[in-house]
């Protein structure tokens, strides 16, 4: 598989509102985008340095992952997500490595891009995010 | 301050020789770099994606922070690195708006950057190193 780069950071908060003038106002980072994520049930604000972007993940469900995690961790880097060039390939690779990824067949995530997931369990503790652009 | 973009997710490991092939064989992430920071108590391996790197940290003394973290918390993400294009005006910038560095005087990091960083009180839970390329 051909990993493109750091797509984004995604940071789990209790409130968005709450936490964005640090990334934009504070660090200057633009704010791109903000979207609601059905399939994850989250809400998102996108910060893009134009090279790797701070998606901050909002739970709007209590049963969410996100509120999950926070429950258990408390605010903080939930993910990492790695863009590549072609999600069905990379994985169809996995696979033959003996990894699973939590969704086999890609779902739709925030700005349009087809996602899964690798688990922690088979990265040393990270969840990744593989992410491939819309086309 | 100038945000030029991620320059690494920081991921602390039990042991660098355990992780690495996750990195650079099933992900295919380039290794570019291994070395000792002293000022961190660590050995790090770097991973380019050439849009952002992996940086593994490997504790060397039982009393570094990345020891703390992972007796703490287990593997995982320990820090994002934010690249600047001036880490003393980024200090100073911060200074104004209430927030303070660990590092005062910005430290040689991993690849001789210039480096401090901002504790997660003051981002929402995420500790943010920023780091400014060796001239």
């Amino acid at each position: 598989m051909k990993i493109l780069g750091i797509e984004h950071i995604g940071i789990a908060v209790n409130q968005i509102d709450e936490r964005k003038d640090f990334w934009e106002k504070v660090l200057g980072i633009k704010l791109t985008g903000q979207e609601n994520v059905e399939s994850e049930s989250v809400e998102t604000a996108i910060f893009d340095s134009d090279s790797g972007k701070i998606e901050l993940l909002e739970s709007k469900n209590p049963d969410s992952a996100i509120q999950k995690f926070i429950n258990k961790s408390g605010e903080g880097i939930h993910h990492i997500c790695l863009k590549v060039d072609d999600i069905e390939s990379a994985i169809g690779e996995l696979k033959i490595a003996g990894i699973s990824v939590i969704y086999p067949v890609p779902k739709v995530g925030a700005e349009g891009f087809l996602v899964t997931f690798i688990h922690p369990k088979d990265t040393g503790g990270v969840l990744v995010e593989l992410a491939q652009e819309p086309r």
